[in-house]
């Protein structure tokens, strides 16, 4: 595990100031819950969303996206059919894939389709400790998280675009501690608030939020991080105006709104 | 009609505190405008939706899980082939099943599919006094809920598993006062507030949450009569903190995050 | 263009006070990211909603409908099915339809899907500029929004029931100054508030409450400048007391809900 160091945090700073200059079209195939929350978390930090999943369309809108988000949580038909040909318009103009395999844990058809996609190129993958174990074991969760750090080692050596850091994969696993895992680094971020797990599409939207950053940042590894160490601070930003889950929402959405670099530069991490 | 006991409170405050210690997962098909309310106050009170329609996953996501909520505000043909395959595993695990039969009373093409589904066994039933004049009268809404009392005592003794009381038919007419209809008692709740109907998805996250309680209360009556209780006392507590529909929404799931049993044991009801 | 006059003020402002009277259905075809944000728009200015895009059902719900709403953000085969239906059973009851061509110079397809809608009858448009010159240019944006009006007026000129007012063309362009034309008149509006362009639907949410406004006004000419009205003066309001665009959303919903006809009529505009 390496700490986050002083040069870390100011490339994450980097990306927060590059998305508020940029504006990343981020489109994101994502579940019908939580839709309107990842759009309203991406208008709020300076990216734009658009979410269609007709696949009559789907190539014109990625094709104009800076960024890919693949959600699985209510893969119906048609998201099954979009999600091919956003992914290979994503691969044809070297877009920046974010998976969140939701609930893959609970569904070993589910959890199939998201390894399929991921065999198919580098990508950010989000996902929480039991669906890393399903993920990872091509079984029902059952191993603890603890064992989790090498296996993720393994998987993101793995990749298939493995000579090329930037296409490769970064594994990024969400808890009371946060992991992000990258080829020869990985970084451990704490914080948040439990009430960001009382809020459904709070890791859903944060995948999104990876998008957009990645999609203005060299490093996919820092994009990932910036995602982890933003929400982080806006979530204990938040949880101090607010008096429970429902008064949570808005106020994490004005922390988004309002976080800016020198928050994120001043950060204390790697403790 | 009955009066709210001290004895019938002790169980719906029992009620809820066995959601809070459980954690229940509640399977919701249902209508897209919602679903982003329903999972909130599900989670806001203490239990864990999941919400595919995916007809190829459903069997595994309801196999799982310890309640179904069947809302047919949206009833597409997504919707429309997941249900038999949802509610076909929810016997199998005699999992408590809810009934949503929204805007039945506008179509009676939805009207039909409710009967049909109610006709395969015991569930609770939410409804307004519109939807229930539709659902029982096998016609668009005519006659005055004044009347509604004796024909839901048919509709739960008519009961396909009449003789197994916590596998029959709940009846739950909501409006200005609430009221529940089991075997052989009944019972009503006033309070809540206007807002309630100003905020789209209040009642269709009232049912999930009946769900919610009946995977954790013997007694369905108590568990649907807990439902009203809530509600009531949390609509009431959030609208002093409102100043309209809007800000209404979040302290509402303030509310449900904060309720707590002595809360339901303190209602004064039966008036 | 014409300024807004003392009258056209109290023709909105009487407007106002017809949607609280009559309660207008609005039957919604919109995209799923902002179908719950709709529906509560509609419930706090006192209109009620209806969501469904199930063919098998359209039909029962257009026509019990007060007006329609069709929004492009999201149309896939569903809604692709169900528009024609309901645009032929609002012409049957000569009900006013709203069309909100979402992100249609993003997609040639679904701009020539809202032009074959367009020819099809009278309705109030609702786009921003990017939108309108997809729109009228048969192309990709390319054209400022300077040079739009001229060509709005040939659009509102070019409708096929060019010869009754009431079932003509109504064109409205929102920005930082939004405009509305209708044959032989064109009205500017300003004021509103930054965050509503980062809240995900507001603009989807002000053609609904078009739609409940036309319902209830026999000029849709000053249906369409109401909704202009209502959301100017609400997303000030709103902004008053809020922190962000998080908690902008809440406050705009209680504006909705509190603002009245002597509100609109006490308005100062034609600066």
């Amino acid at each position: 595990m390496n700490a986050v160091s002083q040069a870390d945090l100011q490339v994450c700073a980097a990306a927060l100031d590059a998305v508020r200059a940029r504006a990343p079209r981020v489109h994101c195939i994502t579940n019908s819950v939580v839709q309107n929350f990842t759009a309203n978390v991406l208008l709020a930090f300076g990216a734009i969303p658009s979410m269609t999943i007709n696949p009559d369309e789907i190539g014109d809108f990625v094709g104009g996206a800076d960024a890919l988000l693949l959600n699985l949580g209510t893969v119906d038909a048609d998201r099954k059919a979009a999600i091919p040909i956003a992914l290979t318009t994503a691969r044809r103009k070297t877009l920046p894939v974010v998976l969140d395999p939701v609930f893959i844990d609970r569904s070993p058809g589910r959890a199939e389709f998201a390894r399929d996609l991921i065999s198919q190129g580098g990508m950010i993958v989000r996902g929480n400790g039991n669906e890393w174990n399903a993920l990872l074991d091509n079984r029902a969760s059952a191993g603890g998280p603890t064992d989790l750090d090498p296996r993720l080692k393994n998987f993101v050596q793995d990749s298939p675009h493995n000579g090329d850091p930037a296409a490769g994969r970064i594994a990024v696993v969400t808890g009371p501690q946060d992991l992000v895992v990258g080829t020869g680094q990985s970084m451990a971020v704490a914080g948040g608030h439990p009430f960001m797990a009382m809020v459904t599409g709070v890791g859903c939207a944060q995948a999104a939020l990876m998008g957009a950053l990645a999609a203005c940042c060299q490093s996919r590894f820092h994009a990932a991080l910036a995602g982890l160490l933003v929400f982080a601070l806006c979530g204990e930003r938040a949880a101090r105006s607010a008096s429970g889950p429902g008064t949570f929402e808005p106020e994490f959405l004005d922390a988004l709104y309002r976080v800016n670099a020198d928050d994120i530069a001043a950060m204390e991490t790697g403790k």
